[in-house]
């Protein structure tokens, strides 16, 4: 199996599983018991969240841990806004769901919500940006980086609007912690979404990056957990492996990088090269160094899929979640995409166990299924495909 | 090291870990994921699923998953609360910080809370409820089971009067499902809280029983998860070991009840014989099988766990929680007991690998630190302690 769908979740690192296994065996104590087994559990959280706060220059005690992204990026939303009755939220039209499903609540309950349009490549326009913040807003919120075409937004100018204006600025950096050097002080970023499963940890557990003044109202509430700000026992092995996750990120960073990258380039390259009438999409250069991105026309995304699956290739249209709804891209919709370039999409993402090997087997079967796709589309005639 | 610390939280069954490893391994793909990786955790979450129902006889499509128990809670407060802007709410006054939290936040919101009070073996007491329960009702919360004195309530009885009234009745159960055969149907209520981590499961994952015909609010908006009510990418490896811990507590239900009611007779029995001033607390037959709460007068509780702790026992005041806040027990004090009581005040929790060896023991080492902190307490003249 070759798996190229490192957006949706990655591969647990040995490292990690090997760093939880004491907490899913003898180390049971709740976190919040005063006895031995507590301590053990207690100490094993405030490591983690050392860590974790050190992947993106945070102090320890700026690391609020969540249940994972969804969770921090409506903490983040909720937080900011609960105690409000009335206001403006900024944010981009191609966010995640878990970004715009809360926004679409806060319409409902009576807030503004302002939707950056993005232009071809998926990048906002800093002028929008500045034409519709004003002191009604409350937060801005941008996605770090796209999980569908992968297009990284300028963070640190978006965060210097939203400070002249003295607004709070998020960003869901879920898709980009642990695949671009972050540094919460040299972005200026407010507050700042993780999820541990997108970076080799274990899923359902994440974290929201809260800057040391900027206070929040809690979602979840009871024993007192995470300061007030997130009651519930700790799920102590998943936070333990998710700080484990984060140290090796760290440590690994730009070797993994220059890995995905390459692997990134080839296969770019490569279909290009071998396949006809392929679009490449996102931005040319401020891209996630994993994500490929492709429109081959007169395919249909899910039969290549469905096909890529069969030959053992675990691939993507876009975002997971939006299977629940089988809706049509918002990403490329908002991109401008059409109907049908939006139903021939592809995406690919690379992770540091995949290897150049894999990438070459990847596009000799990918050039055959959509070689093999075209010469049964209703598109045929249009597009006058031919082997090349 | 004997572990009596149960109801803060259990060691994962071996079991459970057995089941979870493959999705911390290699089946790591995300549920939402249309090729094979994706399915297959799609599966393994949908067998948890009826594993969790089966447990408390639900239907697979009524089990919602959660974080945990608190999460669980929240869910079902805010998820029928939400949307109105005024109403009452009745819980009891020895809830769990899970349901109170949310409940002093309700009010503050502009709704009614009614906090039922106890006798002193911490029952509720059923007119308190006939007398308040009305039109403006929108939930009555009572929990199924104390998590500090173990009294279980007549939650059919309440069941039955919440319906009478058209009334929605929530449970927090997290300290009853696997200890007590639970049937949905025959106590009929329509949401109950359930934590994994209670019952030899993982830690950070729980679930809601909702009733076929309740609809609720989700808290946290995304990708549509759980049918929309819960986004966020799965926890797969803890939905597993939850669903696998269910199955457990299901099949070896009798024998784990008769287990632990042996332990626990035992622990009573030989703690009143062989301790002078002692008070075994909570409804003396309507309780836990794996609690035993004591108050030992002129004893300090807290010096009281970390000579445990020494000694290599794992003991608790009471809820865990409450180690955030340092607060005096509120669960003792509706129960009308003195500060003094209180602060005597032991919570020993027995779990299936308990043995009668480890009670035993316990047994003669808390007779000797009972004895060696009464030596030095300031309550020695007034009670005029002697060794017997
Ligand atoms: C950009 C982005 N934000 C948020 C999320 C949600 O995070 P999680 O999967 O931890 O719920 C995802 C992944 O699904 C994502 O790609
Ligand atoms: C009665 C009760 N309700 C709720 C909870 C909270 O559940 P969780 O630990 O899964 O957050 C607990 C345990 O801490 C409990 O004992």
């Amino acid at each position: 199996m070759i798996y190229l769908d490192n957006a949706a979740s990655t591969q647990i690192h040995n490292d990690v599983l090997d760093s939880m296994l004491p907490y899913l065996k003898e180390q049971y104590g709740n976190p919040s018991s005063i006895h031995r087994y507590g301590r053990l559990s207690r100490k094993a959280i405030e490591k983690a969240r050392k860590q974790i706060a050190s992947l993106i220059n945070a102090d320890p005690s700026e690391i609020l841990i969540t249940s994972g992204g969804t969770e921090s990026n409506n903490t983040a939303l909720r937080g900011i806004t609960t105690g409000h009755s009335s206001g403006q939220i900024i944010t981009s039209s191609i966010e995640h769901d878990a970004i715009l499903e809360p926004c679409k609540k806060l319409s409902q309950d009576g807030f503004d919500v302002f939707y950056l349009p993005v232009d071809k490549f998926g990048m906002v326009n800093l002028s929008d940006l500045k034409n519709n913040i004003s002191e009604k807003t409350l937060i801005v919120s941008i996605m770090f980086g796209n999980n569908e075409v992968g297009t990284i937004q300028p963070i640190s100018e978006i965060a210097k609007i939203c400070h002249e204006r003295g607004i709070i600025f998020h960003t869901d950096a879920v898709q980009v912690v642990g695949k671009i050097p972050i540094d919460v002080h040299e972005l200026g970023v407010d507050l700042l979404s993780i999820s541990s499963h997108k970076l080799y940890g274990p899923k359902g557990i994440g974290a929201l990056y809260i800057k040391k003044d900027i206070s929040i109202n809690p979602m979840i509430l009871g024993g007192g957990q995470e300061h007030g700000l997130r009651s519930g026992t700790e799920n102590v092995a998943n936070i333990v492996g998710f700080g484990k996750a984060c140290d090796l990120a760290k440590i690994n960073l730009s070797e993994n990088i220059s890995h995905m990258k390459k692997l990134r380039d080839t296969l770019v390259q490569n279909v290009v090269d071998q396949i006809p009438q392929v679009t490449v999409n996102g931005h040319p250069e401020s891209h996630l160094p994993n994500n490929a991105h492709f429109t081959f026309l007169g395919v249909n995304g899910e039969d290549l899929i469905i096909k890529l699956d069969e030959y053992g290739i675990a691939a993507s249209t876009g975002s997971a979640c939006s299977v629940h709804t089988q809706k049509a891209s918002h990403v490329l919709q908002a991109m401008g995409f059409s109907h049908e370039q939006i139903t021939g999409s592809l995406r690919l993402t690379m992770g540091i166990f995949n290897d150049q090997k894999e990438i070459e087997q990847t596009v000799d079967i990918l050039k055959n299924i959509v070689e093999e796709l075209r010469s049964v589309s209703p598109f045929k005639e249009k597009y006058s495909f031919s082997k090349n």
